[in-house]
């Protein structure tokens, strides 16, 4: 099929307009698998307290796609060689990276799907689809699981600068409103270059990374850790698992089918077989808010309460510490609870709990960003930014919270 | 309850910081009532068009809200008396203007609630909430009814120049990323005053008007009437059409509660009751997609291609004419379908068929767009505008489209 | 001299970034020629209304350069064959198209260069730069003078929709901050191709005409001709020519050297020379402030006062009708000049003055905006767009203005 | 006079209107003494490296003074108590608090003006105001110096959070075009409470304070300090203390009537009077770029090739350094240019010469950033922050340049 008669340009708030460079990858945004992404919200329920995150992993995943189409441009104007099939799979690999995740992932990875990350997921995808496109996507699973020679291709799909943080720290900054965590997505691109097949940073772009460490620090406080937000994942948490719980004790519950499949099978990496892949393609968001909508009105005093809880949005109270909670400061709730609805202490407990979050702005063990200085040489940015201490950036944060439910409930 | 316990700011991608006035909007706001908007899409099914457009009903009413917070400002600021009951009363019609809509308003309206408008629905939500507040909208009720004696204020709420255009007008064209449609709505309103309890734009605002007709027009043939968005809303009611069609031919249909409801009764202006209302509240965006999710597996042909369409984005043919379709181009392909997959004429139709939109940028007939001029004098801009033709802008315009499938199906 | 040793990136507020595409071009601008620009305004004394307003001809001429560039990508993109040196040659013209203007263009055309426009001293720079780089511009000056065989080469640098107005609508919006006046022109540019060497705009592009079109209109009325901006030009206009006047008589007058020449010397397009341009590249707002920093010392009750007026931001009053003005209305403020004053009536007249104003959004007679239509076929948008009457817009407005002095003068 | 005779709004492409207050400070604005700032870049030479960087001191006091405004609204939305008499001098010293800024301060400073500082010419403009202003400035002129007791309202004006800073960075990365040093200024604004009658930031800004730091690092080092800038304003301090240095020779300079005040006078902190600060009031811009542009053809060797590498931007080559750079580092340059111009080793001084630069991100021990925790408490920043380790953001950072002719001078 020619080209031209597929090209196709969509709109972008946020970069204006995003180009569909060929065929195949039209056709790849055109299958299901992949539009499925449209029903899966990028950000799970922060719009319960951002009311303008609605945004999907479809169009983010678009977004990186349109800047890994600038990298390309920058590197190869800088020199590097990179070849019409590594350029596509390059666009390939970061437009499917993110296809392996389910709805919510957050929640479900700890309730129902858990034996099972969604990069293998994304792979299983790829691999689904390869056999569909007749082997085109070979390179592009190739560097996507970090096999490619040329390791800046899987750093560009998977490292501290990668394309998918480039494009959801802006988008999710530009969706919820949260301006200062606006990143400049394109200086940094135009900053980077390869050096012995390795991304690096230019010098003078140092302040830059000084600066999008920080906003993304801000991110994870002020939006991805907003307490509000936790608390209404954890709740979500809870309410597949109390699902999965009556489910496998035999309650009946209204669900879609591929919910109900996932509620009786547990899955793990070894039994996810093409059937699962199959049944988790036909799974997203509107599973998941459906049946919570009708459990809102179960018998069962749990998962009610827990649906009900984020349907209205409203939600337990949280409370953050700087110091870990101790179990005794949680009883008090508990057995107010107890006594009030005659529930058991294990039911309580959904109501009633404490955990932690935290974050590091830099991760220095696991991957570097590294510098390439005036002089030729490359170090890694802990040892050339002259004021801003990375070493502390890189030192995990943590906070402790605390969730029991308002007086009235 | 003091205020400031309940003091709440939202973070808006285009106003920046949106303040809850006070603890009764609050509590409206918390209200699950108004929390299902944020389960409604504002702009339906336009995101398989533009996929950012995925905000709600919920952001759209607070938006509004702010742009009549900022409009009782400038007001105000211009000698204009306002209470403070008055203020109140702008925002609480202003914020409940719209919570009537259904999910998939359009659709909806011309399928399974066709006897009965949102606006209609959206009063009874507020008397039902009036019961519930002590009366404390009574005077919004009144304002929302056209029945205030100062007419500014219903004016405010709906007219050619109210704060639901002045915010949706914005907020879509942020949203879909299609940029010429950006209204400066903050300026917009700078330029109000009022006369006699009516409403006026100042003389050196009439360009701002023109800019302001001119671009949504732009945006209706863009964004609104966009080739795409409607046929997929053709689809959308089809699918109703035919599920209500097949209720009633007793097939049974997998559906959320609240969707059965309507399926199986006939809603009209008259027995809209108190019950209908609840049921209403429980029905968003959720219940129809899911139900299309579930039907696309459905062994009715029309039902099952029709939601195939829609989740996989796979939709119909659709070209834009300016003369009407005759019957008889429809012919061949409906003769087509039914040869190749052995259907009725009845049901081929549902695939095939033909229509017209039409888009007003200035209602002249209707209500008036009144100039203050400098010597004191009102006129309508019809008259004042000294080149763009109003005249020319307020003829309808009717395109005529026909639908057939692709090839393919 | 390799080019990427020159290569340069300029940061613009608008286009994020502008790129200098080869060392010609990055010489061209490091000329001093070029260089001047940025000590000439591209709004002249705008500022006085519009604070921000202090953009240069330097800054627009690299943005319409860069818009050339997004240009040439999407006609090629369309397969419009550009050739290398055509490319090049785009460039240059649209770099230089504005390189003839002296300080405050209207006002010096109307009084002490008034015999030459800024199009025919922009030829004369072009030409004598083509001289010291050896012929490399002699392509760029055909397309400028209209005389090389691909029309619509000549179109991008001058007509309706040319790179100019694509940059100095958006750019002037930007700085001024009438946020209306905003125009996208990279989508304008998209929406660009080429049909039997012409510039055409696509079907799909009319609603965004239409707006341009509207933009430009609200941008002629609210910034261009705003009355402030338009009485401070007119005193600016009478400060030259009393100079002039002044200096024609032998008065001494304190001004640079390239001013004090064209104030001795009468500038027509015969007898501008070589010596002339090289006086005239000379010349920039610098020299027109300062003269008038001083001269608003000087003795002359005329030429002091105006430029007091000016400096100090403490212009004549300024009326704006609908009808022309009555010479008799201009007498009574005219006498009283004389008799507080004692000075004649000439000398009252450069206080005391009207004059009209008009626009035209539209040139119909002048040259065509031809949309491209879906069927192939080519026609004016007059006789396409649905709505929006294009004969209104062509025809002029006109304005009519009198100014005289405030009470305390 | 009637307020709402004068009241007036200017467009700003930042902040979108700016109101005036007052007629008091209308009045204020109107005065020459203030529209000179019009003439004065905020920037200096900057615009040698970023074009757009026009934009004026006159624009900035506007800027601030509508951030005050905002500050304002929002300390007593919080509570704390400002009376108008209060609230107007507020915005008057904020207005006024860089009217004592001449034209290229750093370098006037260094050169021509050095025996007294902006703040103190500030200060004499401000009373020269309240006496013909009849006292109105009175309290604003009290707070301006430190003197009121309620210390928060000084901190506003001239701290590490003033109204100055969140204007000037915000402006300044705009008009740069460097988006990534925009700082939010409106969200900080709505962060800052007042304890104790001292500014305190709340406990959740805390990550937008640290943003802003980083956001003003990053501009110091890629604007304020950015190598081609820094080495113009050197060039231009040296053209000044040349010229000054000429005419105590008595060799004769083309100058305005106030710049030659100046080269002619020795102005220190003791000897500035009432006449001095009548002709500082003159001097703006024009009178030095002017000149610049007159002498670039003096007979002085060191003072023509000064100037016309200013004005043609044809600079000396810089090189920065993390290391003092040594004395016999110049020996090889300044050598050459004695041989090549016959000058001396004192001339050739002027072209060849090493410096220093730093910038310190958060001044730790000269005032605090306190924030107010949500326990009540009010700590320093530098002991709350979790991780960005301000003690390294409060350490200086130096950097050494050497700068010298490039090849063909």
């Amino acid at each position: 099929m020619p080209l031209n008669n597929k090209l196709k340009i969509f709109n972008d708030p946020i970069y204006g307009f995003i180009t569909i460079p060929n065929a195949l990858i039209f056709d790849l945004i055109a299958h299901k698998y992949f539009q499925r992404l449209r029903r899966i919200s990028q950000m799970g329920l922060s719009y319960l307290v951002y009311p303008g995150a609605h945004h999907t992993r479809f169009h983010h995943a678009l977004g990186c796609m349109h800047l890994m189409q600038k990298t390309v441009n920058v590197l190869r104007f800088k020199g590097v060689n990179i070849s019409e099939d590594e350029e596509v799979a390059l666009y390939i690999a970061i437009l499917l990276h993110d296809i392996g995740h389910g709805p919510f992932s957050h929640a479900m990875e700890h309730s129902i799907v858990n034996g099972i990350s969604h990069e293998t997921i994304s792979l299983h995808f790829m691999e689904k689809l390869n056999e569909e496109f007749n082997g085109s996507l070979t390179l592009a699973i190739k560097i996507f699981k970090g096999e490619y020679h040329r390791k800046f291709m899987y750093q560009l799909i998977s490292s501290q600068l990668d394309m998918d943080r480039a494009d959801y720290l802006k988008r999710d900054s530009f969706y919820t409103g949260v301006a200062e965590g606006n990143i400049n997505s394109e200086r940094l691109i135009t900053m980077l270059n390869v050096v012995n097949d390795e991304i690096v940073v230019e010098e003078k772009g140092i302040y830059s990374i000084e600066k999008f460490l920080v906003a993304r620090r801000l991110m994870y406080w002020q939006v991805y850790l907003h307490k509000t937000g936790l608390v209404a994942e954890q709740l979500l948490t809870r309410v597949l698992k109390r699902a999965k719980e009556l489910s496998n004790m035999g309650v009946l519950l209204t669900a879609s089918e591929p919910l109900q499949y996932f509620l009786n099978t547990d899955i793990n990496s070894e039994n996810f077989t093409m059937d699962s892949l199959e049944v988790f393609s036909k799974l997203d968001d509107y599973d998941i808010i459906s049946a919570m909508k009708s459990w809102q009105y179960h018998e069962d005093f749990v998962l009610r309460n827990l649906c009900e809880m984020i349907i209205n949005r409203d939600l337990l109270k949280i409370k953050l510490k700087n110091k870990p909670i101790k179990t005794s400061d949680l009883e008090g709730h508990s057995q107010a609870l107890i006594v009030k609805y005659g529930i058991t202490k294990y039911e309580a407990d959904y109501f009633v709990f404490k955990g932690s979050i935290s974050n590091q702005a830099y991760q220095i063990k696991k991957q570097h960003i590294n510098i390439l200085l005036k002089t030729g040489k490359i170090k890694d940015i802990v040892k050339v930014s002259d004021q801003l201490n990375f070493k502390a950036l890189s030192k995990p944060v943590t906070k402790y919270y605390i969730c029991y439910p308002k007086n009235k409930m």
